[in-house]
């Protein structure tokens, strides 16, 4: 828990402080082995159970490049990019996430890796030959917190297609830009990253310091990852980034188009947290991907943290549109190391959704108004109580 | 009311056909006398209630240029503009519409302007020196679906602002595009503007023939005016156009940098009727604006007329997002030649929020499917039984 | 000739007078039979020495969506358009322009058309059949200019792609937009033009009247064509729109990305005259393509024509990026009705480039600035003396 | 001297290798002190003659934000920076840069700078209260190239805009990029500032070895500033970054509306180096601004190195546009540490001009074509040869 003690509240409504005003009663275990040298969020090694529906959805809807394909697995990647691979769709029985991919520095931080979650008692497994094709020696870990973690170094090389206009689609996807992650206890899964190296960029607190999500990065954007409060551990979804805003706007068409605008479960918009311009998808097995474009450069040691109000009704839509519910309580499994789901253990501290839209949530636009909010939001902000 | 014989389905879901596909059996006398011959909606004469208020909005957020302005009424323009206004704010005791002002082509056609209201006993006045600044003959009239209706070939000419991008903002509005009229009998309002010269480019039906909304143009875009089925004689919104879809989502962002997101009413997003990028917004005193960008040409005779169902679910919002209730329910008054407001009459045809959201509605993104709607659509697709 | 008496100077730095400021001392006969009442230009039917090349360009690069193609004719449309095509590619041993078509409003214009031509001692053939498939009864003439013109009205309807964003592509094509003819006397073109019932919108004139070129529009946008003063007659470019500027943009990346850089003639930038944004290609056969978007509304009786001096270098490049000399004298042969290249009358009024460009040229960013052009935009004013 | 042995060519028509093949004969002396952490470019501190117009350059038109600021001087920042300033514009005597200032990552890398600069004979100047207002403890060098470099830790922190869309413009510049030094020597700077603590991600290369410019970086994007190959030391340009392309545009419309379009030196366009998309304007004082946007992500350890050839005409320009020759041969002077001129000396390797452009040049849209330059890229590729 925090408070707003030593923030300092900025002509946008949010608040700045210096890193990080979060604090947990229940730490998970430091430990003494320095961590590996993280890079970057690399890629999703993703269970779907339709290999042939997801492939229309990854390949001809949204236009990844397939790097290598065979009947049980297709590895794709951005336009961006020259690893091997941003995404892996592997056939499997359960709609799941088998890895959260991280890129380190040197060879050496895989050593690193295996000290620093074995001291802590995780379950760790290490492949010389890698688990994806195209990726060398890899270490797979089930971390404290229950997700199944991936760090490597070597990768093959691939042709990096910026320069390929003539592949490219109005919707093009030109990087992995993060993943997010639903926890039950956001300020305990934030120490535990931060252990990792990670920096928190920007948080959602309420006044009493009850924090309902926190973003967290490595390579200097806003994030390479996210804690979400939740029901977890469940993965939230995975993000790619576009060059420009009307890019997003045309997947959203071409999906009209296709008469599958039912995959759009929110946005386009703003976000407030970002300040990234952001639409939600949802693939053939409900997995959630997010479009995004445009957070901020993150990268200086002293980058102000930001804290939004979750009372703020701009904090995580900035023109005020609500989210809907099914954005907070749906999200997907994540494996452990032999495949199996992880079982999910229920939120305990407050829910974002409960205490910001229907019927005992509350919002505001300019805190202090007594203004009511007009006719034209209340239904949208009361949506929730239908649930 | 009409079928769907002899229209032709598109591969994109929608119908087309010649004009029109819409009969009335209880029509407006059609008048002997020609209409006068109409270019384009020119102006809309808003009565509000705070004119500073109204004033922030039009001038200082949304950027329209100030003609001329006193104490008690401001005359602004768009970019392209070259009379002397396409908005007239004016002081007044009720927000309400005083007039919907269309330019013709020659001074002789306000002589039939006279001729063709009267022939059907409408009240018309004519003043020589014109109903507002920089505009000179003109002929008011209530017309017969209660609509105050103005027409002027006579204004001063005021610089075109086009080149002028130093005083340009990101969310630039360069032109009026068109209005939008709400009244309970869409067929009968249909027959009655065909007579005044308008065509029908687009309209919403139901399998029985049921008519809910028409979009009808002189200039040749989808639309100068539009009929919306529901209570009525109201004003639904009153529409500009920019350049490109990126300045709508900079009024959305500079509307949230101001904490004023609850502007917003619905979208930005893609509309099904008409193909344009649209946002609409809520003025200080619930005048509802529309921001609109890229329809297509619709100027040649035969021009193929379009019928969405109304249960495709991307006929208002190509992206399948719904309309919010108060989109349906809320519109500004309209004032008779006395400047009393317009008793407003019940729409007795079928509702379409009824027919689409909430309880009793029905919509689809495939025609045919049997899916169900997905559990992220499903709670927004209900949102209308809380009304 | 004609003189700056009359114009208005705005605070962009042209002239608007009302139509037209353009007189001619050698003027083509009037005809008294009235002009046919065009819609609108249509298509352009164009010979190209190889249908590969050309549909590789057309098509994989421009993206332009066939309605049909046999092994010697290819019939394109763009985007938004319901007429058979707007583009005829036609193999033939000499390219040249086989017409410059235009749609009327009724059949019975096609009547108009004849005895307009007829009086005037033109070449005129009627072809009840059409003279290309999708197209019905048409007259095509050998106009006064030398110009081969068609016109008809009747098309088979294809679908309108607008919905379509799965066929779209980073640079689509949505309207065709304009032609533009080369011709020695730009006066003498303009009052015949004038007769057959167009409207000028916009010149570039020198303070002694010279005109260099003039605009002019049936549609409400700045033209349907636009004579540009030169060796004539030659087709000097056939005009398609995009919705955004970015998909110009995209036109250039893919041209890069295939190694066609080279395509590329001249642009992208913001034309003075029409404020469009722009980029002219040369497709195989040196045909010139302008992509082109975003001009003004013109369709009022008085919208203020505007005349640029010959000297304002922003005149054709806002930015006041210089033209590129092939621009000026580059063009293509038109045929006479037996398929035989017209031949080529020399301009005998000064020329546009001798007087801006190269050794006695002279052109200013501000009228009446003393300062010398700075060094970096010399060098690019000066090309013109290699030639 | 390199070849293009172990270099592979990419399907876009240039090279790619690890870092880095540049080497030379005549390397500065490689200090056995380690380097200091530098985060990234953070500032240029800027000599101009006449401060009224220029800071009517970066503030009236360029939008920068004003900081603080007096008679003297003027502070500015970028939207989204949170440091004091990113632009210092000081009134002196001679238009000069007085600083290339670099951000480290901790308050002791400024001793680690002092160390390594006098390790090599370099003059050093270290303040403890800072050169400039808001910025603390800083050291000023001559680097061993002739460049006052500077480099500092502590900064007050200002307001990041990224969240006031009410104060941003169309052509909102929101990062500082990098900046671009002329030298005469290319690698042996190269090699300098790899011990610096560099990377090099792109260069422009012959058959022969001779490098013309190299890029490198130290934030995850193509470049914190690039060697450029000339007579020096001289500053070739300082870069702003905007989010989107339309921005870069909206500042050539909005110079093109002020009659200020002779600022535009190169540009717009899409280089192939970098893959951004960029302007190049002249401030009044003839200092070079590059405005830029979407180049890509450069972090990792084994980014691919690109080498593009000198005589590919789209290394520069994407699109095949040429270089105006201004660009190649001005540039800014630097100042030593007591406010001096740097004497400049000649660069004795080839020119990439006279090989490109011009009577000598020679250059191609595809290797090994040998199809002559079209006639219209003809003109403008001899364009050099008036010099």
């Amino acid at each position: 828990m925090s408070h707003r003690d030593g923030m300092t509240k900025t002509s946008s409504g949010f608040f700045v402080s210096q890193e990080a005003p979060i604090r947990t009663d229940d730490p998970v275990q430091t430990p003494t082995s320095p961590a590996p040298d993280i890079l970057r969020c690399a890629y999703m090694d993703l269970v779907v159970t339709d290999l042939a529906a997801s492939r229309q959805f990854y390949v001809d809807i949204l236009g990844l490049h397939v790097t290598e394909e065979d009947d049980d697995v297709i590895y794709l990647r951005s336009t961006e990019e020259f690893i091997h691979h941003n995404l892996v769709l592997r056939k499997g029985p359960v709609a799941a996430v088998a890895a959260f991919s991280y890129r380190v520095r040197t060879p050496e931080d895989l050593d690193r890796a295996v000290a620093f979650y074995s001291e802590i008692g995780c379950r760790v497994e290490r492949r010389p030959e890698g688990f994806t094709k195209g990726i060398g020696d890899s270490v797979r870990v089930e971390d404290p917190l229950g997700f199944p973690y991936e760090f490597f170094h070597q990768s093959e090389h691939v042709e990096r297609l910026s320069w390929r206009y003539d592949l490219q689609i109005p919707g093009e996807l030109v990087r992995l830009d993060h993943f997010n992650q639903v926890t039950p206890d956001v300020p305990r899964a934030v120490r535990h990253y931060q252990d990792l190296g990670f920096r928190v960029t920007e948080d959602i607190q309420d006044e009493d310091g009850t924090v309902y999500a926190a973003w967290m990065r490595r390579k200097p954007t806003v994030h390479d990852t996210a804690a979400t409060g939740g029901d977890g551990p469940r993965m939230h979804h995975v993000a790619f980034a576009t060059h420009e805003k009307h890019n997003i706007l045309a997947i959203c068409d071409k999906l009209g188009a296709l008469r599958r605008s039912d995959a759009i479960e929110r946005g386009p918009g703003r976000h407030g947290v970002s300040n990234a311009f952001y639409l939600y998808l949802r693939d053939p097995d409900g997995h959630r991907v997010e479009i995004y474009t445009q957070d901020y450069y993150t990268g200086d040691p002293d980058n102000p943290v930001i804290t939004w109000d979750v009372h703020d009704n701009q904090r995580r839509d900035f023109w005020g549109n609500p989210v809907v519910p099914s954005w907070y309580t749906e999200a997907s499994l994540v494996l452990d190391l032999d495949g199996n789901p992880q079982p999910v253990r229920t939120r305990e501290h407050r829910s974002e959704m409960a205490v910001t839209i229907g019927a005992d949530g509350f919002s505001y636009t300019r805190e202090g108004d007594d203004e009511a909010m007009p006719s034209w939001k209340q239904g949208e902000y009361k949506l929730g109580n239908q649930l």
